[in-house]
Order: C-alpha cells, then sequence, then structure tokens
C-alpha cells in the first residue's frame, strides 16, 4: 500500500498494512530546512506565499517516510479573510477583538475562493508534486477555538474572556460562532475542491469547555461544517485538545475520524466512543504525547509499540495527541515515525 | 449546622443541610478591599507578613456568607523555601531553574518550622479570629504541579519543558519528585500542627499529563504526602485541574475528597470515581466554570441548582472548578453563594 490508500483505508477502517502516520505540526516549527527558509521570509508570508506554503509542506515528506502531508498555514487566516487585522509577532497580535455583538458586525463574510485564493493555489502545488502517493490533508480552526481567538486576542491567559462572553451573551455568542462555521465550510469546501484527501478541524480549545457548554457552543458547529461537505469528497478528521469529557458530543458530530489528544489512554478513548456509538468503530487519530519526542529513542519506540498494539492498527492513524513541539530532537521524531512503519503487528489481511 | 459542622459532615459523606460552600482564589484576586491592600503592599510581603495574609483570608467571609475560610499563600512558598529565588512581577519570574541534576543538587531541605514560619503565624491568627464557626483550610502545590514551575519556570507554554525533561530524564526527575514531596509533606504537617480543617494539594497541571505518566510521576507523590498526614488531624483534598483521564488513579491516592474541574460533569465524575473505588462514595469538590459568574444570576442559579441536585448535596463541598477569576462580578459571586445557601435540596436527616 501507498500512502493514500494507507490513509484512505483508515479513514474506513478497513484493513492496512500498518497505520498511517503523519505528525500534527509537522510543517514548519521544527527541521533546519523549515529555519533556513525562516530567515528569509516573515510566518505570514510563508503561508500567503502559495510556492512557499508548498515548499514547507513538503519538507517533512523528504526527510520522514511519513503518508501524507499537510498544508503549512494558520488557522488564523480565517479571521484575518473575515477583516480582523493580525500581526504575528511572533505570537499572535490582533488590533481589534471582538467583544460585544457591534464587534461581531464589523466582520465581513468573505468570498474565500478570492480572499484565500492563496491557500487553493498553494493546495494545486502541493498535489502536483505528491501525486498519488501520499495523502494531502487540509485543515481549519474550528469554531469555537477560531473563537477564542477573535475574542481573547492570545491565549496568554486561557482564554478566559471568550467563556465570560459565551455566558455573558450566550446569544451573542451563538451568531459569532454562526458567522465563523459559515466561512469555515466555504473555506474547507474550496480545499476539498483543491483535492485534498481529508481536512482536519482543530479544536484546540474546546477542551477547556463545561460538558454542557461544549454541547452547546462547540460540537453543534462543527456538526453543521461536517454535513455540509458530506459527500464532497474528502474525509473530516475532528481534532478536541483535551477530549476525555467530552468524547459522546464529538463522536456524535458525524466526523468520519476523531483526533485524541495525549492525556487519555487511546484504548480507553476507543471504549467510550465505541459507548457512545452503538460500538460502531469510529476510527481515530493519535495520540502520543509530543514531550515523548525528548526522550530515548527506545523510550519511543516502546511507546509506539504499545500505542499500535492496543488499536492493533486498525482504524488509527498514527499522530501525536497535539503539535510536534519547537526544539524537537530530529532524533526523536526519526524514532517515532520509524518505529510505526517498522511496526510488525497487521503482516495480512484478515 | 455551622460552617465547620456542615464542612466535615461533607468530608465524611455524612449529612448535612446543605453543602459547604467555598471558592478556590476566594481570597485575593478580586474583592476591592483586598485591591485596596494590594496598593500599599506588595503580593510577597502580604503571603508573608502573618497579619496581612490573615487578613485577606478573613475578607470573604465577612462578605459572604461561606463555610470555609482558605489561607492566602502562594503554591511557590515551598520553591522559595528549597533555595529558588522569584519574584512576582507579577507573574512569578525564577532565578534559575531546575532543568539538570545538578540544579536538583542546589535544592536545599527547608527547616519549614522555621522557613515558613508565618505560614503558621498567619494560620493562627485565623484560627483565632473564625473561632469554631468556620472551616479553616490550608493548601499546598502537588509535587508533580511545583516540579511543573520549578522546571519551566512560567507556564506561558504549557510546562513543556518539565515534561520534556520527565521523558528524557525519568530517573532524574523522579529524584525532583521525591524531594518536593518531603518538604510538602514536612509543610502541611505544620499548618495541619496549626489547626487547619483539611488541606487541599493543588495539582493545577497535572492533567496535562499522559494517563501512564500520571500514574507514574503525579499520583504516587500525592499518595506519599497524604498517607505521610494521615490520622494528623485533619481532611485532605486532591484537586487536579483536568481530572477526566484521571479520575481512577487519583482516587486511589487516598485522597478524603477529590477536587474536580468544570469541564467534567459532577455526576460522571462521581460515577466514575464509584466505579473506580468498588462502589465507594468518595466526597468531591467543585465543579461550577468559574467563567460562569460572568453570566446572568439566573443562569448561575439555574447551573447551581442542576449541580447540586446531581449530588443531592450528599458527599459534595461546593465550589468552583478552578479558581476565581480576575474581575469576576461581585454579582456573580454573590449569586453564586446564595444560590447554594439556599438550595431547597436536603431538608432533613434522611
Amino acid at each position: 500500500m501507498n500512502g493514500l490508500d494507507r490513509f484512505r483505508a483508515a479513514c474506513r477502517a478497513e484493513f492496512v498494512d500498518r497505520p498511517p502516520v503523519w505528525m500534527m505540526r509537522q510543517a514548519g516549527r521544527t527541521l533546519p530546512e523549515y529555519r533556513a527558509l525562516k530567515e528569509l521570509h516573515s510566518f505570514w508570508d510563508m503561508c500567503r506565499t502559495p510556492e512557499l506554503a508548498a515548499e514547507v509542506t513538503l519538507q517533512p515528506l523528504r526527510r520522514f517516510p511519513l503518508d501524507a502531508a499537510i498544508l503549512f498555514s494558520d488557522i488564523l487566516v480565517v479571521p484575518a479573510a473575515m477583516g480582523m487585522e493580525i500581526e504575528f509577532l511572533p505570537a499572535p497580535s490582533f488590533a481589534w477583538t471582538v467583544r460585544s455583538r457591534s464587534d461581531i458586525g464589523r466582520l465581513t463574510f468573505p468570498d474565500v475562493g478570492s480572499s484565500l485564493k492563496y491557500v487553493a493555489d498553494a493546495l494545486g502545488v502541493i498535489r502536483r508534486d505528491v501525486g498519488d502517493t501520499h495523502a494531502v490533508l487540509g485543515f481549519s480552526g474550528a469554531p469555537y477555538t477560531l473563537a477564542c481567538y477573535m475574542v481573547d486576542g492570545t491565549g496568554a491567559k486561557g482564554f478566559t474572556k471568550t467563556r465570560a462572553f459565551m455566558h455573558s451573551d450566550p446569544e451573542g455568542f451563538h451568531q459569532l460562532l454562526d458567522r465563523i462555521a459559515r466561512v469555515v465550510a466555504d473555506y474547507l469546501r474550496m480545499q476539498v475542491e483543491a483535492g485534498v484527501t481529508a481536512f482536519q478541524l482543530f479544536d484546540t480549545w474546546a477542551g477547556d469547555l463545561a460538558a454542557a457548554e461544549f454541547k452547546e457552543f462547540a460540537a453543534p458547529y462543527v456538526a453543521r461544517v461536517v454535513e455540509s461537505l458530506a459527500g464532497a469528497g474528502a474525509f473530516s478528521i475532528y481534532y478536541v485538545n483535551g477530549i476525555a469529557p467530552h468524547i459522546a458530543p464529538a463522536a456524535a458530530t458525524g466526523a468520519d475520524v476523531l483526533g485524541i489528544d495525549w492525556r487519555i489512554e487511546l484504548a480507553d478513548a476507543r471504549s467510550r466512543i465505541a459507548a457512545a456509538m452503538g460500538g460502531r468503530l469510529l476510527p481515530v487519530q493519535g495520540n502520543l504525547d509530543p514531550a515523548l519526542l525528548f526522550g530515548s529513542p527506545a523510550l519511543i519506540r516502546d511507546k509506539v509499540k504499545r500505542l499500535l498494539d492496543s488499536t492493533g492498527g486498525r482504524g488509527h492513524i498514527a499522530n501525536l495527541g497535539h503539535g510536534l513541539m519547537p526544539d524537537t530532537p530530529l532524533a526523536g521524531i526519526e524514532a517515532f515515525v520509524d518505529a510505526v512503519t517498522t511496526w510488525p503487528g497487521a503482516k495480512e489481511a484478515p
């Protein structure tokens, strides 16, 4: 099987020779060749220049035997397209933030085909260079997580202003999420039309919601985005950072695959998903602690083997449980990818 | 029942007229009378001056009908006593951090009776002023959470250096935790001897551990501290921020009460605890989203009622699921405390 076959089979919980592997944040951040490029171009320029975004996307595939390329971009391209001015210093800095209904009124409904055309163009270059041997992944921030940045500006204080807004004006907060979800759906449709194999919705901060608010403010908007793209031709992956208290509603969004963070044992998450879904095997992605890659190769190999043994390789996309950390040793990445690609677990079709 | 009776009964899962109530971070942060005092004294000075620490501890009890006073202090008094130099600017800033075994060797084993005498003195003032009508709570950071600050210095990046240290030198990290746990045990013994009704171990960052590492690096050190104080005369409360993936090992530490963060439904946490403990009712504390106090009084009252109804009031200390947020409206705090103290659920002993 090649990477594309393997990735598609995992998303359908069909037989694979071994789980496909990629890493959140594999593009950018860690590789020396990325850092060299960053000496010459700003982060924002790299996101917005199709050839540069494509180059950064492809760098990790030249170095490691990964099964998927993921678009190099940033989730904040959506708020930027909605009229918010954002600088990277390098932390994102917003010229204004959404603190009231009148601020919501300042947001625009962009024509993503023009304002985010550079993303479609980058995907075109990537798709052409990768050919049919690897999966190509697109992504967007999920509506709640994008709202976190749009309200708080930065996450330095745990996005508490967002939750305060949500509780003090629930209806206004729903209006904000509704607007974001519509733009996210348009944006992902454009990515699907540009040929992505799958798209991931990153709900990096939704894990910090109370259970009742996750069900009210996070899951329904993800479900709406996923539903609007059903049948469009790409798999959907819903990643929640801190999913443990929210497994049932996350599984019920209709996403094809659930991305699981590192805190919960993957086998435990799987059995809770199965309990919530009437026994159905929903494919999962994850979930090694990214900090583990600072450990010894022997430790990494042992943990990877336990992880893959726990799922038997079926319906499992091997990944970290969160993004690759800055300064991760290359030897740790190599040990991780190698341990997956040489896993001896699944030798033949059942 | 008075606050002290109510608090003790809740810690034993015995009958209460209604759950006792206090709030994490009730002392400091929000009250105007605290802010007025802070104009005159630095945070560190207030922690270290018994009369000032006692005054800040007692302020919220004068304003709200709370059942417990919690010592005004900071978890970083322990690393400071172990020889680390810390300034509050206002975020904590460490002159040096622990990144290697030789750094661990620089830490001292303090005689807490002298280096942290100001805490015992503050508790003496508080105990005298409060009398026997309210519970008095002491606290410490739990060993893993203290290690997070001692290794990373600040939490701006999610304490990733701590997890990297843990994975790259597990044995060295155990040495660090062992040293911290011994000092924490001494420190809490001093608090118990100064008359606290209960002490809380705050494991604010242990929820970010993977399940296997929580069992290896967080829970055993808490268990050791709790065990060393068994029979000393105070109840133990173990709070983990992000407890959902870690309920079984947290319950197995031997703590008398588990503090539950806001992300998981308290009834869900309770049933998972019962499953882990062979059906035993372990008292819980929590767990309203602190951001909820920015909502309308009607919303707050509704959520409090649902929360107390879900436990029936038994074996439950009403609290937030994390510390009171800066700038929380006093009207929100009032609505929360009033909704607990007027809850009509438990009228008579069963």
